[in-house]
């Protein structure tokens, strides 16, 4: 393998064949192709793109750099969801127990905070005492017993892929869809699902703001997870305003466990609930169709008879989520968790056990209107300035700052009606806090525009507007 | 500085300031910024270009990496020659000790064989005990006693230059205009020079076989050089087929030290002397340049006075050129040099004192007709494959192996009439060598079409054609 000639075809808009592909990963696993070649290569990835064929060989290659967890023995459908990121996302911490509450096992594979996103790890490590590092056989273990564990990437799994992130993240090749869709799907590949759920977020406060962009993405992964044998669907959701009220850690956690108990948001109960009931319906149809074929759910290209759930079943399922959500089991499954992973399980029925900040501030309208922007890159922008998120992978991150908004899109409020709260360690934060409200939470005369909370779901099959 | 911020401006398509190219370059020169965000960033510069702007603060961090050489006190015009490279191009080896016979300080600084190019270094060694690694002190101490000396790049030269030369090389990042020359301009402006003469290839032998961008490189390192005070001329020569008869590193020198003694072969002879012209005019307008206005050459965009040297100026340069190949002083001051760098100096009146190839064998024509070409790159290769250059740059090289093919383009031969001989170690390198040849030369009943041997001169002031 000459790696300059490769690199040069990439740069001359060629393509790599899966087995150069296969070839040169696993040289920069080893250690033989050095990290300038990589940076070299993903830089003309970056330009010149990938065939669909290259972006699949990629994907198998990195998967293949680590171990694969197998639950087949659990004899339950294994489904995740992955979300693109946003600010007050704290659907995974509802969504993981519920279905796992549902049925499902859960092998939760998620990341820190990044950017101005933040992440579920940082979220669920603001429990006292909560674990995320556990190792593969303590993951395997949990799933026996509980059919759920939300842990971190495991240096087992995916091991090229942690490297080419880190990598990419300093060379300036994040936003690259294909580089995108091949470091997501290599991890939740891994984890030896029989269905996935993909919540790619839409709108300013998204990691890719442009609509089409977006759709593209949800498509790569769609059609690497089917020719895989994993079925895969995506919901594209809002991210023009923050999920729910809570933005920062502790915050989001005590706000995710309202909504274990049916008392979250509006739009954070709808969200859950949806991208739940997409879980269970994977999980149920992939199950009856081995029962229906006896074969494995690989394969890939065949007609996609896990699709063939008519909307009675939908309903039916979506009942049963609520129902789960209503009778305290989703909530139970959580506090379960907690425990299992070291965390303080009293905090499901006390969240006064989370960090609290020292320092809180109504804020209030500075004048009558209509809500017509909360723009959630500048707040979440401001909870990483406030301690809140990382600006280095290894900055250290306090869970207690942060706000919490009442404020909607489209509603009218008065002048000097409180808004939100401020979150922060001292009076500089909440100074900081205060100019990002400012900023973020825009009041005028006209009308709100604003994203559905969930535009579309798209399939193997297509695109089915909801919004 | 942000580095990553630095790589996506130019990853889109913008431009970074002097002053960020200038804290890049010693960020990375002092290891703040790993080779790999260099590498992402270089791949983003062959594909979206640099600016003018750019691409001279570059240089300028490049030369300011390292230490600049300053024979201001030798009281001469310190003039030096670049060759972009080509098969059997051994002018330098004749040039440099002609122009210093010529009056000349020549602190020629040159680099090894790369591809299927030779390089002077491997050239020069192939003289029993000649010495190409001398210090800067010891360059210098040569400098004052011979006014000549040919040395391999120093580490105090441009430091930077080697390290991302280096990495280009495994990177495909090589064939780009505004880096190739920086990477040039660097070593030779640290030379501390008062006049430069380029001789960029063309044709199928050379490192860039497109006529426009052989012509781009020269006129950007012209506009490099003038604007540093450096006197710039290039001229466009041919390497659609190899310069003069012999290729490979003893039969080179071999041939060199013929031309020195003015009995080279014609081409080389031409083109020798039409450098050394354009060397010796350089140093002698730049010198009376000083002497008129009593000021420094630099300053750079003012009207070049030092362009004004009439027809009759360099007619007589010409002859006082070849009367310093035709007087002996040329062969004399070569012999100088060898002894001085450690070479045997019998080597002037001996040439079998070189290093002998153990295999030697006549290639005859295959049938009657005329020459059309010599393809340059075939035998460049061979060479190369025979043992004769490198593929890795730590590779050892067999100074004794190559060819010299007596058939020029345009030649009418015979069936069977001897074409060439081939030097190698065994019987397998003359096989090699055999099949070069049968590819290389080809004999037919059309007309050669060959570039001329200098095309044009190019100057800050415009294009000359010539041939």
């Amino acid at each position: 393998m000459f790696v300059p000639g490769l690199i040069e075809r990439k740069r001359d808009g060629g393509a790599l064949t899966p087995g150069e592909w296969r070839d040169l990963v696993g040289a920069y696993h080893t250690g033989a192709v050095p990290d300038y070649q990589m940076a070299a290569l993903l830089m003309a990835v970056f330009l010149r793109g990938m065939t669909r064929e290259e972006t699949a060989a990629l994907l198998d290659a990195m998967v293949d750099s680590g171990r694969r967890l197998d639950l087949g023995h659990l004899g339950l459908p294994v489904v995740d969801k992955h979300s693109t990121g946003g600010v007050g996302d704290k659907v995974s911490l509802v969504l993981a127990p519920l279905a796992a509450a549902c049925g499902l096992a859960v092998p939760m594979m998620s990341g820190r905070g990044l950017g101005h996103t933040g992440g579920t790890l940082d979220k669920l490590e603001s429990i006292p005492g909560f674990r995320t590092g556990l190792s593969l056989d303590e993951t395997m273990a949990q799933m026996a017993k509980l059919g759920v564990a939300m842990i971190g990437q495991t240096p087992e799994i995916a091991p090229v892929d942690k490297r080419l992130y880190a990598m990419r993240d300093v060379t300036a090749t994040v936003e690259c869809i294909p580089l995108i869709a091949c470091s997501i799907m290599s991890k939740k590949l891994a984890e030896g699902l029989t269905g996935l759920v993909l919540d790619v977020k839409q709108g300013s406060g998204a990691f890719i703001t442009d609509a089409a962009k977006s759709l593209e993405l949800a498509q790569t992964m769609i059609r690497l997870g089917e020719d895989r044998g994993c079925p895969t669907v995506a919901l594209l959701t809002a991210m023009d305003r923050p999920l729910g009220r809570a933005c920062g850690n502790a915050l989001e956690a005590e706000e995710a466990i309202m909504a274990l108990r049916g008392e979250g948001p509006e739009d954070l109960m709808e969200e859950t609930v949806a991208e739940a009931v997409e879980m269970v319906v994977l999980g149920r149809t992939n199950a009856s169709a081995h029962r229906g074929t006896g074969a494995p759910a690989h394969g890939g290209t065949d007609a996609p008879t896990h699709r063939r759930t008519d909307v009675a079943d939908r309903a039916a399922v979506e009942k049963e989520v609520r129902a789960a959500l209503s009778s305290g089991r989703a909530a139970e499954k959580f506090q379960q968790m907690v425990e299992a992973q070291g965390g303080n399980p009293a905090v499901l029925e006390d969240p006064s056990v989370l960090p609290q900040a020292k320092e809180v501030e109504v804020y209030c309208a500075p004048r009558g209107g209509t809500v017509l922007r909360v723009e959630p890159r500048t707040i979440g922008r401001a909870v990483v300035e406030m301690g809140g998120g990382r600006t280095k992978s290894d900055d250290a991150v306090d869970p207690t700052v942060g706000f919490v908004i009442t404020a909607r899109p489209g509603q009218t409020v008065h002048a000097s009606e409180p808004l939100a709260s401020i979150f922060a360690k001292d009076a500089a934060g909440i100074a900081l806090g205060r100019r990002a409200l400012d900023l973020a939470v825009e009041i005028g005369d006209g009308k709100a525009e604003m994203l559905p909370l969930i535009a579309a779901r798209v399939t193997a099959g297509g695109v089915e507007m909801l919004g």
